[in-house]
């Protein structure tokens, strides 16, 4: 793996929420030049404060970049950042590599793939997985897709990002489904924890005890394993926004409906984390899904404080 | 903890299927004595060739015990173990304690030990997690409730079966709940692996590769883990029955239903193990869950063999 000197590479970074201010703060703190862009003025000021430097633009962050990466909320946004009226694209160099963190469609990262050939610009498919903390600690996990010129350009930049790095294939696309895959089973582990954590405060179970106990049973999982000492500890733990797997899972069902295939686990959970966002918890922290059964069935977490802040806007 | 002579202990052992089996077998192999019954011939059979006795009737199996220990497959056959014409209770001599290893409804069991304890016999309840394997390798995870007298009476008998031994209250029934709460997640996890796995399967995705990087990010659960490769080697491996999970989900929801609190995550997936029951798929092991979606959707496993056996009994 070549490693050129990171001073010699200037990123522009879009979308700098929950995932991509950490994310655009460890690229600075390893040298990078990195030009940050985001809707919210708080998380452009977070981004100085490190040391890097903000845009009032995409494209005047784009301007001097030979990569740009990208990790907003929605294929709608990433098509804002590069193909509006300030986007990218009106800008960034011909030759200068894609990097689009953000899970969408995979059909919309395939055509945006092609798209992009067609004006010369090499697009890595590159979704992550490891909420707030991987992107803080560098050690997401990234599944990535796309040609060798996509993958030369990125390769400085990866690794101070993921800790597991995933090449799935060369087609933009490929990295989306299986980051899919994946959002399928974190949404469903998700809104299960819920469900279950909600059900042993309704019987008055030690939760701690029960904690302890399926940890080391058939019912462990890596949501289940982090999500409950978070809700133990009765703090509102940073992380990615409700709404998030609302629109994840929304994909997901997209998914299952243009390939006619029937998702039935999938669409129940999809169900109550729309039944939090109705019940306006939206941009909360997504732990705060238990609050729908708090709403709905008067059992409380004994350590939840009374009030709770909005989670910064992922975007 | 005291250590006693395992040949000064008689076991009665009621039960001998795809769990029962391989637990009463560890008990003989560690120098118990021990007598099985099943009403299945080929699983006494069983019992014999690894040097255990058995006998005719739960009565004539209890007739020298001084632990008589039960996993059957519902809390009806508890009920006809202990109560019926040949049951055990009416020849176990008094005091003799009584361990249930069943996943039964949690007041079933805190009814049990009210009758139990009228009698003059302590009940440990005492479900067990950690699959077939865990029950061949006493790797179980086991989750006990009772008094000090039933803890004293299994206390030479849990650690053959179980490398983690939770205590969770001296009343019967608290076990079953956290078990209860255990099977919430793994059933609702086993189902949304299949669902995940099919839509794979759908969309053409190189299954090994996605199982890799799942099991490194946010989806990654214990039931992914151990079941992805199973489907992957082509084996049916050895299990408990889809059907056990149709009882044991059934089992949740009734829980829930007593509570007034809803589930509707684990009411899809009882939904859809009803299915895999309807396609008669029942008494097949529970991966064979993933079938429903090949025979709807034409997908197919590509290490499947074009015939499946069915799994033994698991009562």
């Amino acid at each position: 793996m070549t490693t050129p000197d990171p001073g010699t590479l200037s990123l522009a970074f879009i979308g700098l929420g929950a995932m991509g201010g950490p994310m655009s703060a460890r690229l600075v703190q390893s040298g990078f030049t990195v030009t940050g862009y985001d809707i919210n003025d708080a998380a452009m000021a977070a981004l100085r404060q490190v040391g890097g430097q903000t845009a009032t633009t995409p494209a005047e962050a784009a301007s001097k970049a030979s990569v740009l990466i990208i990790i907003v909320a929605s294929a709608q946004q990433v098509d804002d950042v590069l193909f509006g009226p300030n986007g990218a694209l009106t800008i960034l160099s011909a030759g200068s590599a894609i990097m689009v963190c953000s899970t969408v469609p995979p059909s919309y990262m395939q055509a945006l793939g092609q798209r992009l050939h067609d004006r010369g610009f090499p697009l890595l498919d590159a979704p992550v997985s490891g909420g707030v903390s991987g992107a803080t600690d560098g050690t997401l996990t990234m599944m990535a897709a796309g040609s060798a010129a996509a993958f030369e350009a990125c390769e400085p930049i990866m690794p101070v990002l993921a800790s597991k790095i995933y090449p799935l294939g060369d087609a933009p696309g490929q990295g989306t489904t299986v980051k899919v895959l994946n959002q399928l089973l974190t949404g469903v582990h998700l809104a299960t924890t819920m469900e279950a954590v909600a059900l042993a405060l309704r019987l008055g179970v030690d939760l701690e005890r029960a904690y302890e106990v399926i940890s080391n049973s058939a019912g462990a999982s890596r949501v289940f394993t982090n999500r409950v000492p978070e809700l133990l500890s009765g703090a509102e733990t940073p992380g990615g926004a409700l709404d998030i797997f609302v629109k994840d899972l929304g994909i997901v069902l997209d998914v299952g409906k243009e390939a006619h295939f029937p998702l039935p686990i999938s669409a129940s959970a999809h169900q109550l984390f729309l039944m939090g966002s109705a019940a306006g918890l939206g941009q909360e922290p997504s732990n705060s899904l238990l609050k729908v059964f708090e709403k709905i069935a008067g059992i409380r977490m004994p350590t939840r404080s009374s009030s709770s802040t909005p989670d910064p806007d992922a975007s």
